[in-house]
């Protein structure tokens, strides 16, 4: 397939190192609307260290651990279709890592935060970037996009159900951290393995 | 910390390739446990391709996108606490992928697949693989230990419960995948995309 990018649109790149602050910004503001700003612990350095700037998705074979869809509006204003908008302003991103099916032995796509600021919502941004999230799926022969919604957040999940997502409502997930995880991992290791009950 | 290895343990290690037709065995064992062995379409070959062998968890520098630890029992005959045992037989495995928090902007473990072999249950092993992921998530200076569950497999939520892992019960996992995965990554880019609401 080919068609000509459309010049009016945003642009969707992986992110450089040069966007880490707007990346941050945007971490901290989708955090301030969940009312869970305290628990950000990402800083600018962190960040750098963790993602996976500039290359496409496929084998791992870099030193990060998850990469970022930058949504960019377009650069020129005679372009845009919205006049009050700021040429080039970043607007959105997709955050996301590789994951990977047993069944299938393939690799897939879980997006861990989708985000489009506020008052550039309800123009299909947030399609936009699912949308070139399906592609990587594709082009590395994956086999699923995967992602999680809060239950009560109902726009979103129509949203997604409207794309064709399934609910995965047999399905819980588990989450070991803080003192559980270093008191499974550092203590108990001779006498108690033998009460565990189960697997 | 350090404490001796108990000879009479199984070991834990990182499965080299020459483990791929174990863990080939233990995924179609755990498929057939399901009544889904025809949902297995991994082969040898597919698994070669997709692993990670041999490699300590860290930073992604392979080529595969999941790694597996082997459950082992003790070589040596005299050794083991159960006579029936075969000695060195691989009776568990712990498949996993690195997965990642923004918040924290750390990366962590997330736990695809936790086979013991039926005869082999109750023993402490499952604890076992679990308490190695663990520690390869503090060794990482990672964040999380994650993983899902069957919402009516209540022994086992009951076992991953006292190991004090939280049920994310807000939360609903999304997938995509099939036809509308392609329907999405390649159609409908331009007009539709307009069409969209929410995100």
């Amino acid at each position: 397939m080919s068609h000509l990018p459309d010049p009016s649109q945003p642009t969707i790149k992986q992110a450089s190192d040069t966007d880490v602050p707007v990346i941050l910004s945007m971490i901290r503001e989708l955090a301030s609307y969940e009312n869970a700003l305290d628990k950000v612990e990402a800083t600018e350095e962190s960040l750098r260290r963790t993602l996976t700037f500039g290359f496409s998705l496929g084998h791992t074979n870099s030193t990060g651990y998850a990469r970022t869809l930058i949504l960019r509006l377009p650069n020129k204003p005679e372009l845009t279709r919205f006049p009050d908008d700021e040429p080039g302003k970043v607007v959105g991103m997709a955050l996301y890592f590789n994951n990977y099916s047993t069944w299938r032995s393939k690799p897939g796509v879980y997006l861990e935060d989708l985000f489009v600021r506020p008052e550039y919502r309800k123009r299909g941004y947030g399609k936009m970037l699912l949308q070139e999230l399906a592609r990587e799926v594709l082009k590395m022969d994956g086999g699923r996009l995967e992602w999680s919604c809060l239950k009560w957040n109902e726009p979103s999940l129509q949203f997604y159900r409207s794309l064709g997502a399934t609910e995965m409502v047999d399905w819980v997930q588990l989450r070991m951290e803080g003192d559980a995880l270093e008191k499974l991992a550092l203590g108990m290791m001779t006498g108690q393995v033998q009460q565990a009950n189960g697997q």
